[in-house]
């Protein structure tokens, strides 16, 4: 399970690899039904404009042409491919209002493609799995502590080791930070969120050159980002900093709801972690981001946050919360680390096998009733020696083989014990656990 | 249902479409595993090389570059879009091939991109959904009967009216016109291939001008394209043109064990029409095409055939057979004509009302216990008067609400027929056609 794929940063699986990518999506798919999510697409374009607004980097947009330009394609200049699902979902919310009911729930499960350095859990095609939650002028703050556990169920129905939600809130770090004096708050965001990456000395470093920060800023900014806590009280750690700001008690509010309401419903799984910045300007209260236990280098597998105006019409806004949860990570780390494995490599549950070549269309017959009960069969394409035919079977990981006697009696071998016994292919149905192919979480 | 795409070319659906969508995408995978294909995905890009090689006309070809080039991007020089799977799937068995058991038998539906000027049923982004089988070296003859009758299976699980899988066989026209004495017989089907579309007097004109082929020649080939038949009664009209061919001969024995197996297995479904050409040059033998019945003007919604040496490693071939069906131009047409209609429009069955504000994570309970069995439930944002919150659930289409009152007594209300009853949350069970959005075929 570690072949390199033949074009990097665009990997492609093996069929067995596929089914448990395909498990992880039918998965998520499941749960954001049973949460009433509209699931939706976007087209795979965006204008490069759109694009760009956002504030992402551009040399890692794709940019989309025709490989012979002509009138025709006059339209189509300047598209490129989105590299997300919110900035594709933010247009679509505006351009389909009409037609939505508002808060409007959504997924969206699609790829997007980025043209980043690849490397284990970075890829340049890759899929996300986003929901959402937007209004129409005012979207009420539950949403973001029920998004929280609504991704939180979904990864934990995923085949991979425990994690960790963090969660901060922009209102209560930029309130902080103009509560003690540095008001460049995106500027100090910028630099916090390095913190992970290059250590407490050097982001005080920066703090003190970029924004001429007083060392006693410098200790507060960074006691604040060292504040994490399972419960709430990291209320109180914050209240013990001694700062006072409007914006700081609404944060410190907000996120202590998340939290009390987490701790309660996900003991363990969700943290108040007041490090957490996110790098996207959008963002304006409640910000996500979600790691392995024990593969945080992997980086975040499920990010996110509220923001109150990334769609806007007219004098109308769209505020909305949300997280995205990286389906390609997570698939890479599960295949390269044997987290899950799967039963078998087909969905074939039954070869029908042929006596001769003539009784090819009686076993399109039986396999035929077996599909009708949902078993997953296909019949022999030549009558070869039935030794040659379960081999073909053994090779390809299909259970069971089919045998039609000349007197019109059926039997059934289970190829793996051997055991063969007579079958009706009107009733004979294989264990559960045979029916389709199982993905199973690795001990 | 007729909104205006933004972007022309590249439709997105509204979520009651989506849904629409979702059920054609989930018939066709569940008919696919149920005949054992394994579901892969190729990356979305190609080099222009491998695109081009197979005769595609390069300006309908979208090619992918960096907005901003770099050093570290020009290992991506040269990439474009795929413009189906067929291509990207030869690759991907050629690439694979120590890892695959063969015959292989893949599904894969995805997007592609080409493009062409946008009417309705020809997009630029676009969904096919793609069976094969491929063999090594060799693959029995006995696949282009199976997967005639698998896409039929898949189609007629579909909301869409009856359709016609019309069959011709390359080997069958080729041996024809070579026993006419036409031997540049590809030119012949290039003119053939129009015969829908200008008529039989200017083919004539064409094979006259562009092949100097004499009035009997013209009869002759013209009178071949105009055979259709529901049965095997092909081989003899056939045989009344008195033409001999090797060629022919095992094109007549081919089609005609298509066909033979089809009208028993699929009556009506399926027949020989010995028109069809197929314009892709990789075609060897068999040719397949589908039309909407009533709706021929859509062009073909499944299409595909034979080809003998689309993929090769070295001397080794991987010949194979396969099907395409154009899901995006079905489910354009499902929606453009109301062949179906939803019966909601969200996955929700049940809002679980708020009686204060203080109950919302017992309302949470609530909506776990219907999740924990299949039911899909989201709860209300704010403890609003319960007519207010009861619109909600209207306004979106979610069926039922519920009630928890201050003793913990549970109610369940249909808000379509205004019955109450007492109901238990870990019990009670929605109607099984209330249970998830469910799309109908209208009569």
């Amino acid at each position: 399970m570690a072949r390199k794929a033949s074009l990097s940063g665009f990997p492609e699986w093996l069929p067995q690899e596929r089914l448990i990518e395909l498990h992880v999506l039918d998965t998520l798919r499941r749960v954001f039904d049973l949460h009433g999510f509209s699931n939706i697409e976007t087209r795979a374009v965006e204008t490069v404009d759109q694009l760009l607004r956002k504030g992402e980097i551009d040399k890692e947009v794709y940019a989309v042409s025709r490989l012979q330009a002509d009138e025709a394609s006059a339209s189509e200049a300047g598209l490129a491919l989105h590299y997300d699902l919110t900035v594709p979902f933010a247009r679509y919310v505006v351009e389909n209002a009409g037609h939505l009911a508002f808060p409007f729930r959504r997924s969206q499960i699609q790829k997007c493609w980025r043209g980043e350095r690849p490397q284990e859990g970075r890829a340049r095609e890759f899929t996300q799995a986003d929901i959402d939650v937007v209004g129409d002028g005012v979207l009420p703050f539950r949403y973001d502590v029920e998004l929280a556990l609504v991704v939180v169920e979904a990864l934990g129905a995923l085949p991979i080791p425990d994690f960790t939600l963090r969660v901060n809130n922009r209102k209560l770090a930029e309130g902080f930070y103009r509560g003690i004096g540095l008001t460049d708050t995106a500027s100090v965001l910028r630099s916090i969120d390095k913190l992970e990456k290059i250590g407490a000395a050097k982001v005080g470093q920066l703090l003190r050159e970029e924004l001429g920060a007083t060392d006693a800023q410098v200790d507060a900014a960074i006691a604040l980002a060292a504040i994490r806590t399972p419960d709430t009280s990291f209320v109180a750690q914050v209240r013990a900093l001694g700062v006072s700001d409007d914006l700081l008690e609404e944060g410190l509010t907000e996120l202590e709801q998340v939290i009390a309401e987490a701790s309660k419903r996900a003991p363990g799984r969700v943290v108040a972690d007041l490090s957490i910045a996110r790098g996207l300007d959008y963002y304006t209260g409640t910000v996500y981001e979600t790691v392995l236990n024990g593969h945080e280098s992997l980086g975040s597998i499920c990010s996110g946050g509220r923001y109150d105006s990334l769609a806007a019409k007219g004098n109308r806004t769209f505020p909305g919360v949300g997280l995205s949860i990286g389906v390609t990570r997570i698939v890479s780390r599960i295949l390269s680390q044997d987290f899950a494995a799967v039963s078998r490599q087909v969905p074939t549950a039954v070869l029908v096998t042929l006596a001769d070549e003539d009784s090819w269309s009686a076993a399109q017959d039986v396999a035929a009733s077996l599909r009708a009960r949902g078993i997953s069969a296909e019949v022999a394409a030549t009558a070869e020696k039935f030794g040659k035919q379960i081999k073909f079977a053994d090779r390809r990981g299909i259970p069971f083989v089919w045998f039609t006697g000349a007197d019109g009696t059926h039997e059934v071998k289970d190829i793996r014990s051997g055991a063969q016994e007579a079958a009706d292919p009107d009733l004979w149905t294989p264990p559960a656990e045979d029916l389709a192919p199982q993905v199973l979480r690795v001990p």
